[in-house]
């Protein structure tokens, strides 16, 4: 049994990412979408399990003590994280799982799952950035020069990712995606089992 | 300018290699098949620079001892090689180069040359391989079994390429040849040129 591919997709905010991962996920019939778990409230609209998985902070940091989750941070007194269970499930199944995380977390799965492939979505340039997160007109400007600056850091750490995909037009994007789950299907350490059986005496 | 890509293939006779190679070359626009030079005789119904390119032995060991070629070797006599210059060339336009060569000239260019993607053609098991070199009726079984024994060789060497394709139904393998091309595009290590003058300030 071949194991599944587990893709770790980054970008910064405003860069449309959610847009070409669902894409992927449509393509792609064996493609599980890993839901993150949170200890937050639930917002109104928000479904238990589609948008998060609710937890209460106990189960959280008990999980978390039994190396419960792939990666997992803190942000304004709320825990965030990825139950590593469901995911290694799936993989074990031969599966393929993506995984939308932001670069923190990326740094995090990249140390304890080596095998995870990181993709980093890019904008063209800095000044497309800007400009759709203009063109979203949600946020204040104040907040747009934050979320810019946010990204300038994380380019810096665009070369721990293995590889990048510039988000021009969302459909080309998604079909790279795409052909790198294809092509890492192929790589020879993921193979050996193959060779062992097939060709070798 | 975005440098092509040095796609190395190798797989053992029989295998179908020839027939993958050239559903990729038709398939690719901007492919350049290297050809290799040697210095043995030209045979009835070869062209020079299209089979081979046929070189002086003196010429040829000149280019030798100025490290002209990227890989190269001796068997009975004769001299064959891949002459560094012309494959360099193409990668600096932008030109992908597909390299056709055995398992001793990949470890070569592997060595000499890091960037190059090495892809295996595999077959589907070793039972399927005789069959298809019984199925050519052109070798006595003694050729065929030699030919094998030297394939169960080149598959101790697997582990050093980064693909392995096997070659079930051309179609399919010419497809993930073309899928590692577009994939390895994507790798961060050859897109850094693109970070520093579109993401970083």
């Amino acid at each position: 049994m071949k194991k599944g591919i587990l893709l770790v997709v980054s970008g910064p905010s405003g860069v449309g990412k959610g847009t070409v991962i669902k894409q992927v996920l449509a393509a792609r019939e064996h493609m599980y979408y890993s839901v993150s778990a949170t200890t937050r409230e639930m917002r109104e609209g928000e479904v238990d399990g589609r948008d998060y998985d609710f937890m209460k902070k106990e189960d959280f940091l008990a999980m978390k003590a039994e190396n419960g989750f792939l990666e997992n941070a803190e942000f304004c007194g709320n825990y965030y994280g990825t139950p590593r269970k469901r995911v290694i499930e799936k993989l074990e199944k031969g599966i393929d799982v993506l995984l939308e995380i932001e670069v923190q977390g990326a740094m995090q799965v990249r140390a304890s799952f080596p095998e995870a492939v990181l993709v980093f979505i890019a904008p063209p340039s800095l000044a497309e950035l800007r400009r759709r997160l203009v063109d979203r007109k949600t946020e204040t400007a104040e907040v747009i020069e934050k979320r810019l600056s946010t990204a300038i850091k994380e380019f810096a750490c665009i070369d721990k990712y293995a590889y990048i995909v510039v988000n021009d037009i969302a459909e080309n994007a998604a079909v790279h995606l795409s052909q790198i789950i294809e092509s890492e299907k192929l790589r020879t350490e993921r193979n050996m089992e193959y060779v062992k059986e097939n060709l070798l005496l």
